[in-house]
């Protein structure tokens, strides 16, 4: 398939007449063919106005309909072979194995969500039948479902080009729930995001869905995503990226005449915690498994471990030890892109700049977007007294705060505001009161609570919870992985003594659709 | 029980010192003892900072420990007996039965939210098993439950001095997710408020419970509110009044360092559409119905019929007729303050000021804060061309829209901003494809449809929604009455790997808790 550099509005090719983007390879600095054109605020009204047109009949297509779609999104980005994994490693720099692995999530992703809606469950139905002769007034027959909200605003991820981008989780969420959805595609891999944009393009043709169901825009500065946020027809937005980013949308989100739901993941160190048994125990093991886990990707995952909380004592010093061996042989990998690079490089040197801080280990030399991992050693006050320690450097760098006691443990722990995940390595042998207390404060903490590993490698399930409090994510009620994410796309109503035949199928006498349903406050599974 | 004027700051009683409050009589203008005194910021810190403490621990009491605390926030309302009926009537101008009426919602709705926790499928439990075995790489354990947000600030409503107040929905949810809650008193019932206040301070005491679950506070301006959204401890409000109010309510919540979640309900017109075979077979009925509907209780229910639109043809003049003889024979009733019925005659002069309308019918005449019910009607043209007539009037106002076809009652509709509530009089013999397109319409403007009634009159169950898109609600994706306004309250948290002592018993491996649970994809009851 050519990458031509267009929008994809629909059914439509369009060349963006605003600022020209090109992707740029970070390992060798060379731009990359073709010119992609940034969008208008005209274009982007064409979009939304299509999109809110097929709403009306994307969102009533039955569950089996929308799921065969879903899937053959999924077919049709395999389908791309090797040519889509070539381009995505041109543009992110990104090893093969992890291109295709975040293929496989992608496209697992969906298949997931389809299944999901043909097992018809997510519709949330809840049955309150009638009860005419109840005292002092009778019950009418109520029956809720959940629909889908409208079109949806998806921002794609530098990070994950795939899995978090055109087709990641937010738009099979959308999708799944009924939603027509417009990407807003990331400058970084525009054309990865062309090819896989196409692949849904062709999609909604082959199954005769409205041209509307997607449509993909690009856009270098705010103008294009401001639109889009701004834009009546759009109805919830879906971002990955920095807290800055994410902001400046909740904010414009919050200043519509009709305000509405940002789904931004933004920002999270991902506290880790290592008790003394623990350490002692294998204090070495847990310091190699920390640098694989922070040189993943080149730490450039929301979930990467930024700081590790440790007791000092027996084990404590195997840990930093491995700790610093590990990271001097891992060789440096390359970055998403040279101004991602940049941060981590400042990012790197006002810690090493701070007097309270020692740097326990650095990574191999690296050269032109390499990422040098970085690990420094803080105690517990210090990082206490200080702010700047709590924020994120994308990259592979973390943080040891070595704490005395389990008091100064919780207390770090409280000092941080939300995050994504947080884990605890810890032996049958801790003190239960300790476990007990670091569980109790990280469930305020965060979405996900890890024992003996790491937040890297995000399960793609029914339980999985990313998100978590602001500023980890926008909105800490919701998830923007598993399944549960397609939530966040529906809101519930409720039919009330309306007569079977124009019920929806969901909450019908027959059970139509043969879904488990909530029945006079009873699961009731067919 | 006395009336003593103090807040309650958890245990503590607290005279305000910032400026007085009197409750005023609606019936006769006169102004009650005692004096309130209106908090300030120490005070609202004060509180918070108890709900903070509270929260530990109230949040890890047992389903049936919280569910106990419930039923006697319950009890104790009872226990008050005649005392808060008379008080409520006095500071609402609300008949006795209608108080009587409310306070059982509010038990029966304190009572419903202490047996969804006792069955707790309310803590949405999920599990994902290890697999081991699985290639490329083994799948970890994962598993999911609902915790409690934390803190909730409620602010008391003026037309639903028990059931959306003190003891209302959001306090029943927020103490049933297990949050502690911080009621602001409207100004217009504080006595009210002190004694349900004083009921549920009563029930955190028999339970052995932190005192901080559950405060009171005043203030007649917006100082005491302000402060309360701003709290750093507070993380989620519920409220309810105007579409002034809760905009600014949502605009501070925003603008936190921490924003969080505003569940304020507004404004609502709640269409009625009257299909052509409905009219003809019974017009007049259906006109009698919709006074009595709008006529209720002032028509002081955020789910007043304000806005019907009618097809004229065969049955219209009946229609008309059966209403403007029914408002004319209505006795006019109190409205809840000076406040509210000064803005409705105001309302209602605009209306009849405007060329484009005919008043139809008025009430009988009215006096000192009576509400004078007032019935307009507009051609559907005027109608879509006037934005001023789709703003809410409160009280015992309707218009009728008369339309010439079933487009015009579409094109109607499709103006409206959010609803709570769209209702369609219909009979089996109407156009199907008419009344397809005003449900498919319905479902996106609105959180309830009603088949062959009224709005006016909530019932408190499982299927319940009392939602709807901005401005009806300030979040469309949740409810405020029955079991689902739960969720608003509660976000989840993912446990990856956890070993079996140290899960929470919704998802342990016994299934401690006997729930209902979702395992690997599949409903699993007890």
């Amino acid at each position: 398939m050519t990458i031509s550099g267009h929008m994809l509005l629909g059914a439509e090719e369009v060349m963006g007449t605003s600022a020209q983007i090109n992707a740029i390879n970070p390992a060798t600095g060379e731009k990359m063919a073709p010119d992609f054109g940034g969008g208008t605020q005209a274009d982007v009204d064409k979009a939304c106005n299509k999109a809110a047109k097929a709403f009306s009949s994307f969102r009533r297509l039955s569950n089996e309909k929308r799921a065969a779609f879903i899937d053959s999104c999924a077919d049709n980005i395999m389908e791309l072979g090797d040519e889509l994994v070539e381009r995505v490693m041109a543009e992110t720099g990104l090893p093969q194995p992890r291109v295709v692995g975040e293929r496989g999530r992608t496209v697992g992703q969906l298949k997931l969500f389809a299944q999901l809606i043909r097992d018809g469950n997510y519709l949330g139905a809840r049955i309150d039948t009638a009860m005419p002769d109840r005292e002092p007034l009778p019950r009418l027959d109520h029956r809720m479902q959940y629909i889908p909200l409208g079109p949806v605003a998806v921002f794609g991820a530098s990070n994950f080009p795939l899995a978090f981008s055109v087709a990641g989780g937010d738009t099979a969420a959308a999708f799944a729930a009924g939603c027509p959805v417009i990407v807003k595609a990331h400058s970084s891999h525009p054309g990865t995001s062309e090819l896989v944009g196409r692949a849904l393009q062709k999609a909604v043709a082959d199954h005769g869905l409205d041209e509307g169901v997607f449509s993909l825009v690009f856009g270098s500065g705010r103008e294009v995503g401001s639109a889009l946020v701004s834009h009546p027809a759009i109805k919830a937005v879906g971002f990955t990226g920095s807290e800055g980013g994410g902001t400046a949308l909740m904010k414009l989100a919050a200043a519509r005449p009709e305000p509405i739901p940002v789904y931004a993941e933004m920002s999270s160190i991902n506290p880790v915690f290592l008790l003394p048994d623990a350490l002692a125990t294998r204090g070495a093991e847990i310091g190699s498994n920390l640098v694989a886990s922070m040189m993943m990707g080149a730490g450039q995952f929301c979930t990467s471990p930024g700081l590790v909380i440790a007791m000092a004592g027996d084990g404590y010093d195997d840990f930093v030890a491995s700790a610093r061996d590990s990271i001097a042989e891992a060789a440096p990998q390359t970055m998403l892109s040279p101004t991602i690079h940049e941060a981590y490089q400042k990012g790197v040197e006002h810690l090493s700049s701070m007097s309270q801080l020692s740097q326990l280990s650095q990574g191999k030399e690296a050269q032109g977007c390499q990422c040098r991992a970085a690990l420094f050693e803080v105690s517990a006050s210090d990082f206490i007294s200080n702010e700047d320690l709590r924020e994120e450097v994308f990259g592979s760098c973390s943080l040891v705060v070595r704490c005395d006691n389990a008091e100064q443990m919780i207390t770090v722990l409280n000092s941080l505001r939300g995050q994504l995940t947080g884990a605890i390595h810890a032996t049958d042998a801790e003190d239960p009161e300790l476990v007990d207390g670091l569980i109790e404060a990280l469930e305020l903490k965060v979405g996900r609570i890890i024992w003996n590993g790491f937040g890297t490698g995000v399960e793609v399930c029914h339980a999985m919870v990313h998100g978590g409090p602001y500023p980890a994510t926008a909105d800490g009620r919701s998830t923007s992985v598993g399944t549960a994410a397609i939530d966040r796309y529906m809101r519930p109503v409720c039919y009330q003594n309306m007569p079977n035949k124009y019920l929806p199928k969901s909450v019908d006498e027959e059970n139509s659709l043969g879904i488990c349903r909530l029945v006079n406050g009873e699961v009731v599974t067919n």
